[in-house]
């Protein structure tokens, strides 16, 4: 797409530090890491939103992103565990309009600042139950 | 496997809010959720890190998530975004030792305390180079 950073990065408009490329997505780092080495993995055909996606374009980017996280284990940084994390949506931090999967090394007390927040509190019974039954009956 | 509890939610020997299931993956409502309608998708062969599933067990998890949030989309909570997001590793926060993709309804200004951390910091030139070289030699 014409105005898409992604997309010039792909047809080499737009510089990128490449990790890892096939016919199906392209591998670079994340200028602005939350650990080194910090990835993305992009599908080369664009789509704003991963529901707009086809498995053929979906698959191929989750693969390349287990090819990565496998990398990222055995390269000199040798993180630990690994973050495979999407955001769809603004509302869900997509900064991109472009799908993108981040793949993050994590290393034990990292102090990274990404984890889950500690003050999670499930809704009472029934609030639950009726959230559940309305998923269900949209899947 | 005998002592992990979502074998056992799989098994049906502990309970769980069910929202989806068929012969490769059940999701059932995470118990201690970012927001209303947080799901987890669990392959129903057991592995403990992604590294170790073979695709044919993945992609089913990855695609089972794809759905669960269309219905998070259109369900009553109607969310505006989703975060996709697997821990691999206890580095990276995972808590139980079964691969499990959580995905997790997100909105605008939600106040969910699960985002980027504002003060990353990319590592100096030479540093980030030698990252990137070591990355692409190991994939």
């Amino acid at each position: 797409m014409t105005d898409c950073i992604f997309c010039k990065i792909i047809d080499g408009e737009l510089p990128s530090t490449k990790l890892y490329e096939d016919d199906n997505v392209l591998c670079f780092l994340d200028i602005n890491p939350i650990n080194p080495g910090h990835a993305l993995v992009i599908p080369k055909v664009h789509s704003e939103f991963l529901s707009e996606m086809s498995p053929d374009y979906a698959h191929p980017m989750w693969e390349a992103g287990r090819k990565i996280s496998a990398a990222l284990r055995n390269a000199d940084i040798k993180c630990e565990g690994i973050n495979f994390l999407l955001a769809d949506g603004s509302a869900a931090g997509q900064e991109v309009p472009h799908v993108h999967l981040h793949v993050i090394p994590r290393f034990q007390n990292d102090n990274s600042g990404f984890n889950f927040p500690s003050d999670r509190k499930a809704p009472e019974k029934d609030e639950w139950t009726r959230i559940a039954e309305s998923i269900r009956k949209n899947v």
